[in-house]
């Protein structure tokens, strides 16, 4: 018979370092996992496209990494730790030399950085872009997964990081804004910092939580209607990167893209006065701010100035449609 | 705030109906699942492009059925119980009218069929061809799990169903060979048949099992390797449904293709002789047919004809690049 034809060889030669137990050595139909006894599983999905989700010239180390990094997040967002991760590849052939070298490489150091391997997945070609999906796996105690469901008027409104830098990063990195000096911006837009460990911190202490992946006042809003109050957020209390910072003072028209643009992957979440917060991000080594409030009334989100105007802001998110 | 954009919409429309429990109505960072007691978790994930896995005129119905049914093919072949699965999109923004609304239709009749539903997903766009992408979740008493490597010498060499009509039914649609009246070779490139029930029953009987996605011929070279064994196939043994018999008999030529050329969705199993398996595939209402057996040496798979020459084949199988 023929050989194994060149797509094994790519699997065996890139992703099989990748692979963990369970994992079967990538050579079985399915991977086996022994759940973790007395854990409730956290599972999510996302797909990234070149063009869309990130730029078809970003260094091929960023790309898987980020993938990876968005799935972590929505861990994160429900307070739940990484167990491992199923990914597929739908490829062009004419990927530049040493691209799949790149990709693999900066999957393998993410997987060191977060604590979890590969576990299977799929490689398979397109005649268009490339075309990336990844289901992550967590746990969670029982019970204890973070919710976006539960904000109460009078709680408080928190994000961690800071915002807006994965935006106007894009930005820097399409050359319709400067660079700062550290590549900051763009390396905020590449490698996102999903929030693992405040994400177990907040869970008993915050009351609804989620991810900023769509833009902070859109994402606000899915907290507001899942709760069915408002929120207000102040935009003098938002937290910017330096880099940000001195982008947004050079041009005050920047700052509704802050509040919009995505990309961000922090922790937005409510919880009550008193609820411990600070020391719980600081127990878990991030910064948090508290940028407003929930309030009684319809499931809208209001953004005010330094002045306590209402701002008006162009767009409300990004939509792919 | 703006409104929630038309991503949302187009989640809440197709994809809300089809989300179960667990899914948290398709709204929160991530699915909850409590994983079976005593179970072991069986993954497998499979991606799917249009003009590669699919024709790109293909009914939309068919589309995400004939992906979720090639990843419980995975489960069936690895003996499992579908739970769930988690599906990301990548669409383009032309999609046909009604598209959309015939995929979702497809998923929902075969979640009903087949007893899982939506846990969770992504959906995209992208300036380029449909790629989709689904990772399903199946459970396995812990120790079950039939396995790719196992195979001995002397062991049967089983097929399920018929072989040959998925790659006679691609060259049908793509009108390289005459039409069956009934539409059978159609259907079947279109609508796989996950063997699960016969891979429940295989459980304890088949030494080694895989299902065959790349060609009969390379798949059984993969539990030769495996192994460490060689087979041998008789073609004359190979079980062909009436309409691709039709078509052999009329051009015999067409053989290495039936043997080569993939997309059956059938499982491909080691069983050693006296172990029940026409007795366990009869009460799992599943046809099988011995097609050859395991041999010592080196893991090679041998195709003989009738008069038990050897024939030669002109490739090896289906590769993506």
């Amino acid at each position: 018979m023929a050989e194994p034809p060149a797509e094994f060889g790519l699997i065996a030669r890139h992703f099989l370092p990748l692979a963990g137990p369970g994992a079967l050595g990538l050579a079985d139909d399915a991977a086996l996992l022994d759940p973790p006894p007395g854990r409730q599983l956290v599972l999510a999905a996302d797909a990234m496209v070149a063009g869309v989700h990130f730029l078809p010239n970003d260094p091929p180390e960023t790309i898987g990494r980020k993938l990876l990094r968005v799935n972590l997040s929505d861990l994160a967002a429900m307070g739940a730790a990484p167990l491992g991760y199923l990914m597929t590849t739908a490829l062009p052939r004419d990927l530049p030399p040493g691209w799949l070298e790149g990709f693999a490489a900066g999957l393998a150091e993410d997987q060191r950085r977060f604590g979890l391997s590969v576990l299977g997945g799929d490689t398979v070609s397109i005649p268009g872009p490339i075309s990336l999906s990844l289901t992550i796996l967590g746990s969670v105690a029982p019970g204890a997964a973070l919710r976006r469901a539960g904000a109460r008027p009078g709680d408080g409104l928190w994000v961690s990081g800071t915002i807006g830098d994965g935006a106007l990063g894009l930005r820097v990195l399409q050359r319709r804004l400067p660079a700062d000096a550290e590549g900051h911006l763009a390396r905020r837009y590449r490698l996102p910092e999903p929030r693992l460990a405040l994400g177990a911190a907040l869970a008993g202490l915050a009351r609804a939580a989620m991810d900023v992946s769509d833009g902070l006042v859109q994402d606000c809003g899915h907290l507001c209607r899942a709760a069915g109050c408002g929120a207000v957020i102040e935009a003098a209390r938002l937290p910017l990167s330096p880099a940000a910072h001195a982008l947004v003072m050079a041009d005050p028209a920047l700052l509704p893209l802050v509040l919009t643009g995505g990309d961000d992957y922090e922790l937005l979440f409510a919880a009550p006065p008193g609820a411990g917060i600070e020391a719980a991000a600081s127990a878990a080594g991030t910064r948090v701010t508290r940028i407003g409030e929930f309030t009684e009334g319809p499931a809208e989100v209001r953004v005010i100035d330094a002045a306590g105007a209402p701002m008006a802001l162009p767009m409300g998110g990004w939509s792919h449609f």
